[in-house]
């Protein structure tokens, strides 16, 4: 049976930190997330890449597959750099994807985070953490 | 009366996204957030900067200042560049700072976003947006 695809794009680091932050959210996007097939990838120094990402994923049986860029506003890899991975026309944020066996479905392009209260929850509850460190910290 | 300040630090850019991001979310936390005097700033790019937002904090009536790096995860930025400029010993979280009238007052650095099941919920609601996205998007 055919199932949504949902590549998670991180931009990877030198440092482990980005790709366990990205790695972690999948993960968790697996438990919450209902009927994803969801696998994660990175645009820089992380693997697998943004390229091996959506080999991996041309193999599987979707019917749709969700580029989902776990990056924190628009920028330049926003706006550029993964649409020109994906083959996107510019500003578009529809267009198809080939699987292995030849068949050519959607291709959806998704928001970053952005604006959300969710973010601002997030940054209240960092604030609070900060202020019950221990005086060595 | 002293109140906690809290100073919002993003990463900056030179397109618009990562300031609005940075400046309406301090926004939003000011609605949620409750006792917290809140300014943002930015390490590159966009203004004021973390010295200029320091700057603005020292004349302010501060018992405590929080200062809270709006970023993905730790990287270069978050271990180096923003404790360096915030006076902080390698490695610490804790660490004072002089108000404008000579008083020392406490600084915690919190942690960036970081791998919390609020972002996965963001990610899974930003894949759900981009299924309703129109035909000619």
């Amino acid at each position: 049976m055919s199932v949504k695809g949902l590549l998670l794009v991180g931009h990877g680091s030198r440092l482990q930190y980005n790709k366990e932050l990205i790695t972690t959210t999948a993960e968790m996007m697996k438990e919450h997330g209902g009927d994803y097939l969801i696998r994660s990838c990175f645009l820089e120094y992380s693997n697998p890449t943004v390229a091996e990402g959506l080999d991996l994923m041309r193999s599987e049986d979707l019917e749709i597959l969700i580029v989902v860029p776990l990056f924190l506003a628009k920028g330049i890899h926003i706006l550029r750099d993964i649409p020109k991975i994906l083959g996107l026309e510019a500003g578009k944020k529809r267009g198809t994807f080939t699987l292995a066996d030849g068949r050519v479905i959607p291709l959806v392009y998704a928001e970053p985070i952005g604006i959300d209260p969710l973010l601002a929850e997030l940054m209240l509850k960092n604030a609070a953490n900060a202020l019950t460190l221990p005086e060595d910290a």
